[in-house]
């Protein structure tokens, strides 16, 4: 009915430090270290560039997990973990081509301190970098940073909007051909072409200018995930990539619609939004092969973990009362139902459809820590891809090895390779930034075109 | 009198973007767009590291320079800079030695997010990270951060010892072997060997713990500047290298004797704080030919930036009615000495004293900009520093290149081989982390020893 894309596959390598399996650390072949192991990243990096990714990105927390300590214990996810932007900088240099996307949290860190930062980065990478937008759904960041408790979502929606728009604002504050350098007139910028943002909003007050050259890029690239409302419409307004965590083809058509639809009215192109959900590939030789990995993978989910990530699933509900080979108990079933969790009535009726002990459905649940998982062959892998692909329910995916950095070598050598063959994803870069490898324009700085070439007088 | 010192000299180099002259930028041997240039820093910090420097520096300012766009366009500083801590990431891949220390301040930052930096920093590099502490004093920070006014010296000082005390212990929120990572009994952490920090102070409340393991030094290494009393006083507590300028052996004897003899009352050793005053070498083959560079670099000065300079020292009065080549006027000269601005009297009483114009008075004063400078061959430099070494003036010096890349190469190729063939700098890094090149100790957690091989109960 609809001709095939002519446009390739956009393909994102998640580093999750032992991997996104929540027993990654477990496996024999994870690096076990890898919280605090940069070489682990580098090697990562460099594996995903020699592999053509459009980018390699990395998830943040500006806390430790809560929770009981005898599971924490066994689940070192973001226990042990680099800034991201720090590590993005250090891999900044030992990488050429592939993006570098880094999650910052708008609730916590000030809006002129980040711009230098992402634009220091895209600097250091000539046009690599990106920054995921995200605001803290971490009650304990609030804790780390004066607060007394959380935030609520409309507050902290304003001020990643408000927050995003200062950064770009700062972005601007030389225009593209401020640096003349010229030692003859002794000139090394032109002052007509120096601006200040002189911001006063609701959250912030920001002077400016930024003391750093306009990047590469223009702006970094803009990557956004979540599904609400306010989600999309922020998304719809700014993000380039969209992570959001997407389960099925009907499920992912719609979102792909809706939010490609709303750009218009920002003034922006639908192509210029590239969703990107993730994608936990399990490869194996043959698909027995897969399903036994997933099966081991699996196996090494400790009770303790299990039972957290479940419980927390279902409101905090107490399962002690559950053994492993059991259904829910009615007493338990009526908490979880009652604590007003998402989660859980999605847990619950999920356990009572399929007859699930809670082993079951905490190895259900935890695996992919709520992401898509593939199982199969290369060419099984690459017909799922081309398929949500051709559906135009995505326009790539965020590859989440289960375990690093075997995971991700099985894809590079296996399953990239297929997508090549098929004429869906790229042999070689395109450009060298990350905008121009993404088919993203470079955005103008306000100042541009407004009352002369790249002139405006100063705030 | 003394027998010499048996301890060795502490070399830093400093790197301002196109070398620590003023007008540096317009000598043809700088790299014009330092600013921006990724490579070029690490090109000076790999020169730096094969000459054995024990660290980089890189300072800071979180805004532009204020002032008249006719001085601001001709004088680069601060101007198109990089975050410091994102190119010391960049730096940390590339090198293999050299400490990287650089300036953060405690002014507009939260302490949770620069310790995970610092911590990065550190794990990155295997222990090389140090931390430039500063309190802000360019007002036009604050505006950067949505404050109306410059803070008073005491809230800053009082804010800086804070946040640095938050950082040491949101660094030791786990012990050193916390991390036992035991596949077999599926065990990551040693949850009694996590600490919540529970800190609630004057300027900062931050629950903790930090989500990534103590770094290799355990605490970066802690710099500062500084010279007032409170500056002494809080370097005397907790600074391990100190670059406050010091001009004459008299002034460093002085300040090196009172500084370490504060040390006591904090429980350290005198040899735990090294003072590391900066030093501008111009190195020629011969005393004129390095005469000959001096005058060439002080005659690039710019009539508007040495203005600006002075103007601003004399406490921003106005001299578009003195001549370059007269002395100040009478009017001019009631006008600065009754700005109250410390400069002012210092400027006022040296031109007053040697007869110098105001060309004159501002090359003297913006070369180097506020620091030493010292010409000379390579053996005249070198005895120079001696001198001060044997004398307990120092302990060692910052090495601040008028112009980079070409001046830092000067000194490594013909004064650091002086120095070496003296017996009074290293020949080979004596260790892997920067604490072991400096001979500073790694310093114990807070929690190390109390009841019990690094236990303690939580916060």
């Amino acid at each position: 009915m609809t001709e095939p894309r002519r446009d390739k596959m956009r393909l994102g390598a998640f580093f999750h430090p032992t991997g996104n399996h929540v027993a990654s650390w477990l496996h024999p072949a994870s690096q076990i270290d890898a919280g605090t192991n940069f070489r682990h990243y580098v090697e990562l990096a460099q594996m995903a560039e020699a592999a053509k990714f459009d980018l390699m990105f990395l998830a943040d927390s500006a806390a430790v997990r809560g929770g009981d300590l005898q599971a924490l214990k066994r689940w070192p996810q973001y226990m042990a973990f680099f800034d991201p932007f720090t590590l993005m900088a250090g891999i900044a240099g030992l990488t050429r081509h592939i993006g570098l996307v880094a999650t910052a949290t708008t609730s916590y860190n000030e809006p002129y301190t980040l711009a230098r930062r992402l634009a220091s980065l895209d600097h250091m990478s000539n046009g690599r970098a990106g920054w995921n937008v995200v605001t803290s759904s971490n009650p304990l960041e609030a804790l780390n940073y004066g607060l007394n408790g959380h935030p609520d979502a409309d507050y902290r929606y304003e001020r990643a909007q408000e927050f995003s728009d200062v950064v770009k604002g700062l972005l601007d504050s030389y225009d593209d051909d401020a640096f003349v350098r010229d030692r003859a007139t002794a000139v090394y910028f032109d002052p007509a072409k120096l601006h200040t943002l002189d911001h006063k909003g609701r959250y912030f007050t920001v002077r400016g200018p930024l003391n750093t050259a306009r990047p590469p890029q223009g702006y970094p690239v803009f990557a956004q995930a979540g599904i609400s409302d306010a989600a999309r419409e922020m998304a719809a307004r700014q993000a380039e990539i969209v992570f959001t965590p997407l389960h099925s083809i009907p499920m992912a058509q719609e979102f792909y619609r809706d939010l490609k639809g709303r750009a218009a009215k920002y003034g922006r192109a639908p192509d210029h939004i590239k969703l990107m959900p993730g994608l936990n590939p399990v490869v194996g030789d043959t698909a027995a092969e897969a399903e036994e990995k997933h099966r081991y993978l699996q196996s090494l989910i400790h009770p303790d973990v299990g039972r957290a990530l479940l419980s927390n699933a279902l409101g905090d509900v107490d399962l002690s009362s559950v053994g492993e080979d059991e259904p829910l108990s009615p007493p338990v079933r009526e908490a979880a139902l009652n604590s007003g969790r998402s989660d859980a009535i999605l847990v619950v009726n999920t356990m009572e459809r399929e007859g699930l002990t809670l082993r079951q459905m905490y190895q259900r649940y935890a695996g992919a820590r709520g992401q898509r998982t593939v199982k199969g062959t290369a060419v099984q892998i690459a017909d799922e891809m081309e398929t949500w692909f051709q559906a135009r329910a995505v326009d790539g995916f965020l590859v989440q090895p289960p375990v690093l950095p075997s995971g991700l070598d099985d894809f590079c050598r296996l399953v990239i390779p297929e997508l090549q063959n098929r004429g869906l994803f790229r042999t070689e870069y395109e450009g060298t930034t990350l905008r121009e490898n993404l088919g993203l324009p470079r955005p103008a700085s306000r100042y541009a075109g407004a009352g002369g070439p790249n002139r405006r007088p100063e705030g």
